[in-house]
């Protein structure tokens, strides 16, 4: 009997530089099948074509926006196109920030932040959640894939320094931030006994994206690994949660460079 | 010169026998003047009857809803009532609370909740803090009240178990709690260097209230107060918290019962 | 029928410029016989006869080391001394601050790190929850003190920001601070059944102490309240915590100055 | 030239059925010589010669106590049976638990708790980054293990619930504990700058050992891997820690049993 390749969803790819994509291609070389929600059709077909082209099934679905009707409807489009593929790691590394001194942050900016942050986490929670209760444990013979572990699935949630932390102009992003390490927290705690795995990543430190890179200017950086987060090496610490079987399973880890002040 | 009675505002009445009343009845005591915004007008006024007839002066400003124009509203009624009151303390005790298994929340309570803990709070913290601005530092002829403190204001925010801790029906409530925990930090540090003290409290465990009393209809559960918090002890540290002078200031205090198991 | 003065018992008072001083201060001021534990007579001798002076009850109990043998030993003397007042708040305030890079600490400053820090927390502990599981709850009649508060009696531990962060410099201190952190909270949790109510304080800053202002030499400094820790008004929370009755117990208080940037 | 094999060393082994040896097993089958440092000679070395036996290198450094100079020597005998090797990975496991309400425990356990897991923590901590800190960083030709993470070496501590939780009977347990949680933060970010990696893990959980499965004589239980920890499980997410590069390093991670209430 041929297995079936497992699926893995990931939300949020950005300028395909990032976490989601450094994520995506992991999960992709590692077996998966891959599915990518993000705004930014572009990039999005991008990825997917890179990762096609690396011999990895991958596909694109792009999102007008975070609405929980829009991401709904991402993971009805996912089921449709790969109707056999286990869902087995989902990855909700979207996100938007505002930095600002609390009185410049309008009412709308703040309502983008708690919609995109927290609503979309919910609704992204809740499409991945719905899909795991309905397997089984995931077994050997799934691509080859994570056997044994007696998961029905993985949920990861990227968070960042201000998960834990509110800073003077972070009263925006870090409520967003909190709040999706709460969902987070709750959903290992209610779903662990289905042996539905949910973890929160702390990404404390500025990942090197094309994004960073630009802003910062400085070659230096870009070159010294101690002194930013790898989107790669953060894409391993993901895998390995993903990998950990039922009788470890993290819910909480730190990552930032070596050289980081904190 | 005649000295200005200060303000104190507190959002979040409930049925007159909770935190936020036990909060306005001490503080009036104390010599402030007392807004009272809520929904519920019918609570409301009588909460207000009752401090004016005992000699204080309190107003009540009902809310149809907690959305940020309805709180900006009421503290434009509040200024227009009082012109001449500088505002001295705020507390923001509102919010909406849905216990259940993640699956059973709506997408319409997740934004209820959201809305109504997170949405409100932002819109009653910029409220408070544009007229805290404004002050001088309060001084001891201010209505003899907490004199010297050094301070522009008081914001306190109340937080429950769930501030810090998610938990398996708790996904919606405790993101709401987490992110205003998150923006009372990021206040708390922001505000500081202008004298404007933002802290935060952990109520840990059971408030008897009308509404406990008779979910709860104990009356062993009642009579002993070192199993349930008794609303007027929990005001009296808020009051300890407001007349904190700016060399030790509180941002976080936990309160729970003498025999609470946590 | 007299009623009898309760008994306040701290330890640690460094040059009686500080904490430790301070609250003796209030609470002899607050109707409490005050019990001075710490090493440096002179210093111990000196604020005792400043209390006696002011109208207090003060004795001083000179330690020549916080092993627990000589601490065990003051509270026998403390007994002997007032041997019908009951114990009612306890403050270890003691410490033994080594900050250095790791590699420098040597082994015998570890173990006095240790040693002093949490040895000496256990034992101080000990011999107070020992006095206070003897006590009745406190009662009105107890010289007007704290009545109806329903307590056995208060134990309070003062932390420092190293009781919730390592530091580059702090492995020896933040370790005895985070145990006796560790230390308070277990207690809280197994004595609140009993009404003995364990707190702990962060104090999050730098105190204005006769030794800090010789370190810094800098009148601008010690003139801004807003910058460092007044003593006098840490000591005003400590005694808010020992007046909180049985309903509404705080565990966990942090203090700082309005403008400290954390 | 021939690569050389670098150098693992735990301390902490119990009866061989536990994190400790889990690990030394793993990190044995990953390329590592292995040094085994504990009391108990008998386990120890059993479980060197099985790890020789399946075709590593294992030496056993049995220990009289966890005193400073009992480590300090076994690192010295490491150093003399393996001068070319470099320490890579060093695993602080060892402790001693004492769980028991506050007035029960002696003065004497309370002296073993402290210094058994607090200065022995610290002698190893010693011990290892003196090591680390004679080294160049990682070289992918270093015996094939873990090239390219730019590290000097990682430094695990073995944490529990009681790290960050005190309880009823944890008070000298979790004093422990929490210091040495504060001792791998301070090291952590004193040494990240010389790119030594210093984690904590926090096992939420009972493990399954030899003496659990004594204690508990549940064969459902022991069978059952979703309720107890496997410490095979643990290693892995040591090996994690151990391979992360240093862009992405982890300080803390919590693991537990998928069906844990917590």
């Amino acid at each position: 009997m041929p297995s079936v390749r497992p699926l893995f969803v990931v939300a949020g790819i950005g300028d395909g530089s990032g976490t989601g994509a450094a994520t995506a291609r992991l999960f992709a070389r590692s077996g998966y099948r891959v599915a990518l929600i993000s705004r930014g059709p572009e990039y999005l077909n991008k990825l997917a074509t890179e990762l096609n082209q690396a011999g990895a099934e991958a596909a694109a679905f792009p999102l007008n926006d975070y609405t929980p009707a829009s991401i709904k409807s991402a993971f009805v489009s996912i089921k449709s196109h790969w109707p056999s593929s286990p869902l087995r790691v989902a990855v909700f590394n979207a996100g938007y920030g505002v930095w600002k001194p609390f009185l410049d942050i309008t009412e709308d900016e703040v309502r983008e932040s708690i919609d995109t942050n927290i609503l979309a986490a919910f609704a992204f929670a809740r499409a991945a959640v719905l899909e795991f209760t309905k397997l089984e444990l995931e077994t050997a013979n799934e691509g080859g894939v994570a056997g044994n572990a007696r998961k029905r699935g993985t949920l990861i949630f990227t968070g960042a320094t201000a998960s834990i932390r509110g800073n003077t102009t972070t009263s925006a992003f870090s409520a967003g931030k909190f709040a999706i390490r709460a969902l987070s927290q709750s959903l290992a705690k209610e779903f662990g006994k289905q042996n539905i795995h949910v973890a929160h990543s702390i990404i404390d430190g500025t990942i090197i994206t094309d994004r960073t890179k630009s802003q910062r200017k400085d070659p230096s950086w870009e070159a010294n690994q101690d002194v930013r987060l790898d989107p790669n090496s953060i894409a391993k610490s993901y895998l390995h949660l993903a990998e950990q079987d039922s009788s470890a399973w993290a819910w909480e880890i730190d990552l930032r460079p070596a050289h980081e002040k904190w």
